[in-house]
């Protein structure tokens, strides 16, 4: 038996890649498209990539067939969701909310960093942040609730913070960390949305690299809520020539303790017992780095350590596609979960090898 | 009256753009390029953009020509200078040299990073370290010799260390560093040379963004030598996809002592004042980061800062042409400074703004 | 029940576009896949987007497996298959061959093209050529034969000659054609093949377009045979900055009797009416022209049709992608149709949105 | 002595990289450059490439200064600089117009293809069409016109006419084409303009080829006047993902006559002969094929020359950048010529051999 879904502002990156991902699901029926500016337009119109692989047609966002799915997909932009996701809830309807607007467990920090203030602050507790790999416990008590008849919210991880954090976590988790942990981080055009700007036209991104954001990016303190680390991440994030993919490397200075008897090998052992029961993240061999083009259109995030003995500093790239691990494939990864379904159902799907 | 010059190692991509400098420069007379492998060929059938420009053979390596030079530049693997530069002085030849051979004064670092003894020592300190906006008076020393007609030798910097070092020195020189410096850098495919490599290929290269040398790139030391910050460097360089450009983007934890009462004015004012009076560098204004293709084809550097407040971090982001200011654009600064010629001639174009 | 399948030559472009679809494929079990160079090596090692995919290591070519196969899928280079597809035949064993060594139905054409005899050309009509739209009743004829038990040869069709047919045939076969067909393609670098060269180097490939092959490229005789068109086909290819993708669009000059009272709408019925019944080739709505980024990755061939009235002039431009339906795709799609699978099968994956 | 000049329309692709150029111009002093949505804005602040270089600011279009030029060059959209010229022509001020308003001489013409009726037919004759390598007399009847102090009007040729007619040329003066002149041209995103579409996204022009405008372009007109050829052309241009540059290739089928004892040296000839005195267009080597990359930046108009005997068809391909000789630099010369400078003046820097 399908689960019927619906997905809101479908037509943006992270929505039409929810659409993908949900339409070649075993499992998943998707009833509603929605989008008010391409309403009426067909799937193909708008992304012809779909030309003879669906027959949807995107609706209004306010369609009431959004009513008859189990589950609503939300791909909005942030304080938007805020609007949607109580009213969802309240009609039984689970959500996978793939915005900033319930990540952050506190709505003081999403007043400093969002500018608006939080209008439902009681559902922060009941959401469950949707990363499976780090979060797994949040996302299986809301399964549990799910199964009883409840419906869910899981408030899904952005790309950065999903990138920055499964480089980070294994070390830092074992109190390694000296200091502020630095990231840097560099995504691709897609990052920025499908609204046509000056920034994302095709004549200013082309063979360009450029940082953004440095003062303060607003996926820090979800970085830092994730980490545990308030107030100790420097996050730099650049835009590069890119249409998909994200890689996110960090530095980890250990402490001395840490780094006592600590080699290029025990960081390697550190991160693949870390990560041997994950079904997407993949410790790369000793020696090698990830490359974006390699998980492009995957749910994989491939993770590179290094070590370097002089510094006593830990280094780890972790890179994903920002669109599918870093937003919708995450979301199904999650539904996956919280349904009771294998969770790489709908998932298995390799990058183009070349 | 013009200088005479050859440049050794000219068919490869520091040593092409050397040719189109100096060919273009109004007080150079370029009388000599050499490759082996390309000799007898015109430099337009090998790089098709100098067809109708210049009527330019390759000739072999050990051309006699060279002899009769008054300068002579090398764009050749590190290693292969070695064997060049002693015989070229004794001749009374001064050599501009790009590769990494006379940049580390230590010759004991030489031989742990580059595994080779250095063979000429004895002309370590005797190099001027080519990067005159932080090394002036070495090269100004050299200068002088050269008027009272020594031949000089100048080992011209690498393009991650100048990036890298223009975008720390202010905040590093001024004592505000604690603990290690965290570098991340980004560079063009034309950084890894002209052979064709797998890793260089469009198909790999292209769509792809990755980290290398992270557990000690060579370059490294060279950073950490400028600095003054030996085995306090940590330098992360990625491959992205693009021809030529490089972006260096640091991050210094401020000692409480230098955090205090310091912002992101202040940041922007230590910048501004460092490099009022250079040239080339460029502080673009508060909030604005740089990037690369805003400076690919000519010697600039430009450097945008930024200040978090909350983790007491400076950022600090350059981008550079690493065919120009990184390796062939410098050289001729340095060489005009010798040369007792105005320091920006021949290298006053601008880059195509879009 | 699967059938067992091995991969000659399954490190190249094609050859590891052929694994991937092979061991996504619900009815192929990849028993070998070689390569001299690699022997040896994992999959993931060469390619790391096979990392946690798949466990397969490359044997070398002479691999006595290939031998326990139902069928085989060559991707070598051509001449190469000369050598190995009589021998595979003889121990019963069908050949899908993705080289041009068994296209062309003349050997003397392939003598004249590929500069050597033909050593097999007894097998020429016993090959079926490998393009279903075009070719069906070939296909259909081995797979009938392969039912009775006989082992078959399928000669796959070419990346440029698949899409520029198909681009061509409905008004080539309707008698439409006047004169000369004029073609023009354009090709994304993986058609240059796995190789490093100059040519295919990031920093040559990159920003740049330009013709090759201009004045006959060896595509052309197996164009002029699907076409019907011996000596009236000028076609010119081009390479541009693309990983994957390959677009072929020709201009049919009208009969004068074909012309009268045509127009836009009649073109638009002509190819819709044509491709139908075709799983793969979609015409897109009548104003819109295919991009290559809508194909890369799947089987579909996508069509726009235009017709100029002042000049009598049809213009029809075809998308694919070269390594996918021009190549290992197609050959999937053929051994569908001779397993008597259905003819999708595995094959039905979409391109990225974005 | 300096000639004072105006850029309409500054603030675009073209009007930038006129700035480009004429601020590097030895002979020209850029007194307004204007852009209503930019007014007020520095150079910099909207290009940062201009950082360092020029202190220009952008004014109104309706700056006063601009009467006081001796020059304007308007880089406005088409049907707007049909308000513009009368009225500089009438203050005595001489017009460079990169605008498609004045370049077709039948009115009939403009008003077909651009869907507006032209306002000033009676310059249509005054005008010279700016292509000074196939309409040099025409720019020389107005350079005398200047000469004795008459403002003049210059309709610069558009980027995909320059391209294909000089390509197309030399074979059609002769008199060897047969039936219709086939054109596919390729051209760079910075063709389609700096306002921000989805079409000219980074993540939609990225890794895609397409074609557009094949029932009719609106330079067709423009290539059939050039070329003598009305009704004549078929033209289909495409965008590929490059910033700048434009590749035109023609295939010209040659009449029985012209075809008789024709081969390939004998089409080397002939364009070598044809562009032997041009400072700009160059033929290559004979086996050579042009690519954008090398052209970029420059005004250099780069052509090849292939011919395949068994069809008769003589293959040229010319590569420019649409920005500079297509644009900007054609301007420049035009103006050159009609200011009595020398042809080259401010356009001999080259393009980055990589």
């Amino acid at each position: 038996m399908a689960f019927s879904v619906g997905v809101v502002g479908a037509a943006g990156y992270a929505g039409i890649e929810l659409v993908r991902r949900l339409t070649e699901h075993p499992d998943f029926d998707v009833r509603v498209i929605t989008s008010d500016a391409d309403a009426g337009c067909s799937l193909a119109e708008i992304y012809p990539a779909f030309t003879g692989m669906s027959d949807l047609v995107f609706s209004p966002h306010n369609d009431a067939q959004l009513d008859r799915c189990d589950a609503v997909f939300l791909a909005v932009p942030h304080t938007v969701a805020l609007g949607q996701v109580p009213r969802f809830l309240e009609k039984g309807i689970s959500v996978f909310d793939l915005s900033a607007d319930y990540r952050l467990k506190d709505p003081m920090l999403y007043q400093r960093w969002y500018g608006t203030e939080h209008t439902s602050p009681e559902l922060l507790e009941r959401a469950a942040f949707g990363l499976p790999e780090l979060a797994r416990t949040e996302i299986e008590r809301v399964a549990a609730e799910y199964a009883y008849g409840h419906p869910v919210l899981v408030a899904c991880a952005g790309c950065y913070p999903t990138a920055t954090s499964l480089a980070a976590y294994p070390a830092v988790a074992a109190g390694m960390l000296q200091g502020v942990l630095s990231v840097q981080a560099v995504s691709g055009v897609t990052g920025a949305g499908r609204k046509p700007t000056e920034r994302t036209s095709f004549c200013r991104a082309n063979e360009n690299v450029e940082a953004y954001g440095a003062s303060g990016h607003r996926h820090t303190p979800e970085i830092e809520q994730i980490l545990g680390l308030p107030d100790r991440v420097v996050f730099v994030p650049h835009l590069a020539p890119l249409g998909r993919g994200l890689l996110s490397t960090v530095t980890v200075q250990l402490t001395d303790r840490a780094a006592a008897g600590f080699d290029a090998a025990a960081a390697q052992n550190l991160y693949e017992d870390f990560y041997a029961d994950s079904l997407f993240v993949r410790v790369l061999p000793q020696g090698r780095m990830p490359g974006t083009s390699q998980v492009v259109g995957t749910n994989a995030a491939h993770i590179g350590v290094a070590y370097r003995e002089a510094t006593h500093t830990l280094v780890a790239s972790c890179a994903l596609d920002n669109l599918c691990k870093g937003a919708a494939g995450q979301a199904v990864q999650c539904a996956n979960i919280v349904f009771g379904l294998p969770e790489d159902a709908g998932l298995t799907s390799m990058s183009l090898p070349v």
